[in-house]
């Protein structure tokens, strides 16, 4: 039996980055596509092009690069009213997106019609259907997000019915009912999809769009809300990654996800998609910088850890006594003090990545393990700096090869008046036995220290001259000790070709960035050699 | 018409407190409860007694200094298997603890007794109907827990039901049933809830008793799945302040109980009462030490934010287009969010809530517009930090006081051997016409300029002894400039009893973090002034 298909609709690139605190640039957004294009997320919606000059180009940049599997969606309003769609320059842009989808979202409610846009319910059901109508004829296929439906729809369902219906009519694919305001409880989202699904079935249409359902968490039941509409016949749920959105955020898809797919058994994503629900979850988080919810069902790192010895005890023999799922389905853990079965296996794939073979029963393997949490628990994290985690399993087996050492580092930062700031940093470094002592200015003691090493480098090493340093974050690990707190820095560096991540810790930030940057330099220098050496650890 | 009751029963001091991270002292627990009493919760469940000796201690320190309206329930497990429930020394403290109601939780499911407890099935129901019997003996009222209720119902509903009946024929005035694992979705809670509620009536008990819900979130459905609970016929809520409780947390008291007073009808706390919703949510997150979750439902402080200009008119002009309740029911406030898109009638709502009357046609609203918008094309931002834009407000006003004049500052970090790594920080300032240097070290950069500057002001300002920082923030603007990007910092601080944002934008993330600091403590020392003074600036 095949399992009846849910479609996916991601909106994280716009109704996510609503969420307060979250600012994308073109790269961010271009990174979070490809991630979710990856996740196997079939409508990946990216923007609203012309409201801001930023989503124009992303589009364009799309066009270039385009996605492997996912489509993107233009997102737009409808025509102005007192105009006609193929005039109103708004939707210039929209197709310049070049996107095949574009979803339109119209008024539903009477009130946002007479109030808010001050026209007349008609003219709405003309800008409706005309505005459909015109994109279809310039070959788009169009979704109609109803906004505010449910609330439109309590007030004058009469009138509400009617706007669906002129998207319909006009050739709309998907039908999407939107919660906007995110007050409509469950049962209130299953009646009223109930009777949408019956009056829809009565319009004699020549193809019968299908219904979507978007949803917002200010009742704190999104979620629920996505799934009621589901069960009610909904096919197409539209949410954000980690539920960014406005206010209390829209529906999580990374819960909604698993729900539908592993409990309501509808199709989503690939089985093997789905297994990197939790790593997709937490770059994304990475990228728009926000620390990652550990108390989100399924992808949360609390998801599935257990205290306690009988409890523990319990889960080991059965773990469905204690865990609704299995975590590794959605790509997670279980999280017990005695996990090293599931840390050798992830060192042991990992290294396969990395060329290097090992033998799970090496001492060396649970050498690697045992160093890679003593420095997690300090707050290194190695999810994302792949770089300092080769080097730290090169370093176990011996095969890191020393190309510098650092010897210390100075730095004076200066501020006498508003515009005047200055920063120097020295170096002191040891290659080939020689001790090279380097300073460099900065328009900020990173950029000072990173200059300065790269100046005491370079004769040895000529195409550090090559290297760019493409990314740069940090992180407070735990704000509430203010600034005495633990500072993680994440950097990312590029030689033209391949990029890759490095970490540092400290409670100095230019420690952390120092420790980073060092790394980052020397896994640069070394990548070729490790790439056409690959190294086999085995039991003999 | 009387609204039906809804009994809500708190259990924040016991599963709430199993949260990772939370760790409560006895004096915590107290202010919690009382809270809790305050707030109209009928139910508060106190803890495990002889599980734990701080429960103990709570209990009796309850006795001594009684909550005024609400009961307080100790927790316990059924007797051991094979001995009687008289003789079970695990009683002793519960009946010590003095309590009028106690909650006995039990096993539900057939596979927890047989492979969990290694007894018989049989065993297991004499286990919950003697300890019943045995404490309602003892003058107690029982609540019965049921615990993996519906997972052992879904697997053999016959034992199930057989465990409730248990508890039903011994005395239990209420049986809850527990969704222990957060696993079942809200569509399966209606259906068995439904069941259960049918069959209780076929056993012809002398006194039938209630139903109750108790959730979690593994599901991200807890909210959700309590009141489907509801609507089948359960009549008390188990859940816990912000959602707090193990892996993916308990049902959330602040989402439930405004979702059944508000919009289903069920009275649960007094109308007076559900105003201190937002206040009593946030005192709660600090008293357990944990960071208010902004985007919580109700009591969130984005809950009711509002960014943009027309949506921003909108609202002003009807809530209702854009809220699903009225922010001020549950105590919780609407919030302009000043953002590049703001326009005037942002920043005019905005200097109302910091008690500045402003007319929109003068000309300072524009400059104040201007000013704001020139900086975040800088890179501040003043969505979250809202205590800076009240200063660059007042500054544009004229009515910025002068506590302290920056005349620079100097840095010099240290980093010789792996460990050793040390920061020491100048400042200098001019406090009525007296110049003052001040140093200081720290573990840190940041945390060096922050002592030296206290240390700097503290003898003209003392009680900025009382004022900490409770979160430090760092955003990169453009990481693909790497180390040279700019760099913004977002500071939080407290006076103990409030807390306020201030923002710093530089390449240099010293000097960045130094302009958070200084305005930090600025706004700190000027706050009372400030909100004992309204401004108004009228045309004349």
């Amino acid at each position: 039996m095949t399992q009846p298909t849910c479609w996916i609709y991601d909106t994280t690139l716009r109704d996510g980055a609503q969420r307060e605190g979250i600012s994308l640039s073109i790269e961010d957004k271009l990174r979070i596509a490809y991630r979710l294009d990856a996740l196997g997320i079939p409508f990946i919606e990216g923007g609203w092009p012309g409201a801001n000059p930023k989503d124009v180009q992303f589009f364009w940049r799309l066009q270039e690069e385009p996605l492997t599997q996912a489509e993107i969606v233009a997102f737009c309003s409808t025509r102005r009213p007192g105009t006609t769609a193929a005039t109103d320059p708004a939707f210039k842009p929209i197709l310049s997106a070049g996107t095949r989808w574009v979803t339109l979202f119209g008024k539903s409610w009477d009130l946002h019609v007479t109030e808010g846009l001050k026209t007349s319910l008609d003219e709405n059901l003309a800008m409706i259907g005309d505005s459909i109508e015109f994109l279809i004829s310039q070959g788009r296929r169009m979704i109609y997000d109803a906004e505010h439906w449910f609330d439109g729809y309590k007030q004058n369902p009469e009138y509400a019915l009617k706007t669906l219906e002129a998207a319909a009519r006009a050739g709309a694919e998907w039908l999407v009912l939107c919660d906007t305001n995110g007050g409509t409880l469950p049962h209130e989202i299953s009646e009223i999809t109930h009777q949408v699904v019956e009056v829809l079935a009565s319009w004699n249409l020549e193809s019968l769009p299908q219904i979507g359902i978007h949803t917002h968490n200010d009742s704190g039941t999104a979620v629920a809300n996505a799934l009621a509409g589901v069960r009610s016949g909904a096919r197409m749920v539209q949410g954000t990654m980690n539920g960014y959105g406005e206010r209390c955020g829209n529906a999580n898809l990374c819960t909604v996800i698993p729900n539908l797919q592993l409990k309501l058994g509808y199709s989503c994503i690939g089985e093997d998609q789905i297994l990197k629900l939790t790593e997709t979850s937490r770059l994304v988080s990475e990228l728009v910088n926000l620390a990652p919810d550990e108390h989100a069902p399924f992808v949360g790192l609390s998801a599935f850890a257990h205290k306690g010895g009988i409890h523990v005890s319990a889960v080991q023999k059965n773990p469905l006594t204690y865990e609704h799922i299995e975590p590794e389905t959605v790509g997670n853990k279980r999280r017990i003090v005695i996990s090293e079965q599931s840390g050798l296996s992830n060192v042991l794939v990992k290294a396969q990545s990395f060329g290097i073979e090992l033998d799970r029963d090496h001492p060396t393997c649970r050498q690697i393990l045992q160093r890679m949490k003593e420095l997690e628990h300090q707050g290194y994290q190695f999810e994302a700096a792949e770089a300092s985690f080769e080097l730290l399993m090169r370093e176990a087996l011996g095969s890191r090869k020393t190309l510098f050492e650092i010897k210390g580092f100075q730095v004076h930062c200066d501020k006498r008046t508003e515009d005047m700031s200055n920063s120097l940093a020295t170096v002191k470094v040891t290659v080939n036995g020689e001790e090279i002592l380097a300073s460099a200015e900065g328009n900020g003691p990173v950029s000072a220290l990173d200059s300065a090493l790269r100046k005491a480098l370079l004769s040895f090493y000529p195409s550090i001259a090559q290297f760019q340093l493409t990314d740069y974050k940090v992180r407070i690990l735990d704000g509430r000790e203010g600034t005495s707190a633990k500072t993680r820095v994440l950097i990312e560096s590029s030689n033209g070709q391949k990029r890759w991540t490095t970490v540092g810790v400290s409670t100095n930030i230019l420690d952390a960035s120092y420790q980073a940057v060092v790394e980052g330099l020397e896994y640069g220098l070394l990548l070729t050699e490790y790439q056409q050496n690959p190294v086999s650890v085995k039991l003999s």
